[in-house]
């Protein structure tokens, strides 16, 4: 799987959601395979002291961040509404992503939780919420929900955050090309360039 | 000075390295006026209960700062020595670049110091190092180092530092266009079409 970009994101993060709406698109334009590796920041954040987003913890950053998501996502032609819960509780979306891991709508619903979360202030911890997205991509909700909650898919999640921290990724979202990480909405671009690159190198 | 971007810098910052060897280039191509801000970025980690830099406390993060760098270096042509000593004490350069707000060398003076940091590993806290990068622009360096080292000087870094407070700032290197704030390298090209688009609004 040398041609692969994975997608480090976490369905909390701000910058996530721009990313999330045009990396297939990206991707695609490039010939670039794509990996969607959801994951939890909350353990790497714990290890480093935080119990909360650090833009609540440094509130200039959380400032600026909130005003330069604006840029990003009027630029984008992306909605925004600031989400009124942040942090919102991301792990039941993390596991459903986690267990439609070979699914055909992962991104769309990857997308919609996104969407449910930044520009409808919706709660994408309720289950009845994420029902409603699966319901919306003709996928029927009750199976994956229960699925979402085996223990196997749990276990999934947890080895996903492993090996985040193992890869030395520390914020969301990320991209990993091999070893190769880059880190931050503003880094995509680079981290394509970069799997080129490489592909024409090992090619 | 409606058409005015200002630079926030900080000698001992990583990324305002790169942004401050193409900055006044940038400005140029696009006929936008740049005004050098240097600051402290101590007394503003201070405020947020930081004694050292991010990049040390939080250690995957300094990981991926200096690869990061690395690869930005790499592709803008600059050289790149990681410093034996990170941060180092920036207050006397920070200091002479006040103490030379209006003098024509300014630009080639904050180069100088960047590119002794960052490329020659060479210790900015020690006047004389800074006499000699003030030799090498043709400067006298006795005066400039005295005059840097008056209450008025020592007064206007500190104005810089507080105002950079006031707008928000929290790291470096930051611009500003009016009240609009951008932060780090990768935002130069955003803060350059904001003033441009600003431009035509009021011009």
């Amino acid at each position: 799987m040398r041609s692969e970009l994975q997608f480090w994101f976490e369905f909390a993060s701000t910058y996530s959601y721009p990313a999330a709406m045009r990396i297939e698109a990206q991707c695609a334009v490039v010939g670039v395979q794509l990996r969607w590796r959801p994951f939890l920041l909350g353990p790497i954040f714990a290890a480093q002291g935080w119990n909360d987003s650090p833009f609540n913890i440094y509130p200039s950053k959380g400032r600026y961040m909130w005003r330069d998501l604006e840029r990003i996502c009027m630029r984008a032609g992306l909605p925004l509404r600031r989400p009124t819960q942040f942090p919102r509780n991301s792990l039941l979306a993390a596991r459903v992503a986690c267990a439609a891991a070979d699914a055909a709508w992962l991104p769309g619903f990857v997308r919609a939780v996104y969407h449910a979360n930044f520009a409808e202030d919706r709660d994408i911890a309720a289950p009845a919420v994420l029902a409603e997205v699966l319901a919306g991509l003709g996928v029927a909700a009750e199976p994956i929900l229960a699925a979402a909650q085996s223990s196997d898919v749990k276990q999934r999640l947890r080895a996903h955050t492993d090996e985040a921290m193992r890869r030395g990724i520390f914020g969301a979202p990320s991209f990993s090309v091999g070893e190769e990480l880059f880190w931050g909405n503003d880094r995509l671009e680079d981290a394509l360039a970069w799997q080129r690159t490489r592909a024409d190198r090992v090619g």
